[in-house]
């Protein structure tokens, strides 16, 4: 069953999510069928636990309507509705500086397609990037589990490019050459930590 | 009617403790009845449009239970709660800089109740400390609208009193010691990059 925003976009809930992806027999070590929000999240707990970086992933935008009280001590939300996010999913501190990013994932093999993104999420990294902000974006292909460090700078070209006319995905190719390769492990599962060292630091 | 989380603390609503806190008589020109998530809302919607900073407030964070979908088109949250936050409210960048912070007011003429933070919003502002992110509160006594922004380090301060037995709040003469008044305006109507600018740059 789709789930779906006002706005017809799908919605996909996140336990929906882990279990459309549970993949049993896959077998990869790094990757037991988890989907990138919980590898991202293992991985911000690895961060934030030795003290490397607090980064946290923030809660889905909600319209809350109508609020019941069946008990003095617990409140049921009984009528709310999902709203877009205005901003990216990820964001804290790194040795000082801002880090924000989205992360995407796509079964598609050969490219990733620019729908994935709003244009409200462009208009923010773009913000952010003004601001001297470390904006990014992880890419997964989940068909081959490789994982991408793509720069907000380099997204916007991609973007930029759709607006005019031009194709509405970036082909892989041009990630591998314009992005970074994460290569995930145990602890933490995607280390992407190590593209900002070699970027920034 | 009080609504509480499940562990009995009180829940207000945006909008309700915007519907309590109006007082339209009141005769401040730079408070007519706002409350204080509505003026910090539009100073950081201030900063957003002049490319100043780009701080947003977070969204409520609720777990979610239970979705129907009457149409294709709208899905419905029908049961959810609230749950309690483990960060604080407000994060974004100023300048590169990590920029986190929670905001409270009190009715308390002289002092400010320190149960108005949970353990894990001081254990989020420390860890973003350890990262030279810039961390503090913003308090308003909302009988005389005075502001004050008090760095997250001196919080530490009062809390710690109170872990080890001493006073439960922090008093108002230790804020205007500790802290620093935040003359309210029109645009925007709390203007805490100033104090920003003061200690960092």
């Amino acid at each position: 069953m789709t789930i779906r925003y006002p706005n017809g976009k799908k919605y996909v809930a996140d336990t929906k999510a882990a279990a459309m992806k549970q993949t049993p027999l896959r077998d990869s070590y790094s990757n037991r069928g988890m989907t990138l929000e919980e590898d991202l999240n293992e991985t911000n707990t690895f961060y934030l636990e030795r003290g490397l970086a607090v980064i946290h992933k923030k809660p889905t935008p909600v319209q809350i309507v109508q609020v019941d009280y069946p008990r003095r001590s617990a409140a049921v939300i009984k009528e709310a509705y999902f709203k877009q996010a205005s901003t990216t999913d990820y964001n804290g501190v790194y040795r000082g500086k801002y880090v924000d990013f989205e992360a995407k994932e796509t079964r598609n093999a050969t490219s990733f397609p620019l729908k994935n993104f709003h244009k409200h999420q462009i208009a923010h990294m773009e913000n952010v990037e003004k601001q001297e902000g470390i904006s990014f974006v992880i890419i997964r292909f989940t068909l081959t589990e490789e994982i991408f460090y793509l720069p907000a700078s380099r997204l916007f070209d991609f973007w930029n490019r759709m607006e005019n006319g031009g194709r509405k995905s970036i082909t892989k190719a041009e990630i591998e050459s314009s992005g970074f390769s994460i290569p995930t492990g145990l602890h933490p599962r995607i280390p992407y930590l190590s593209v900002i060292d070699k970027l920034y630091f």
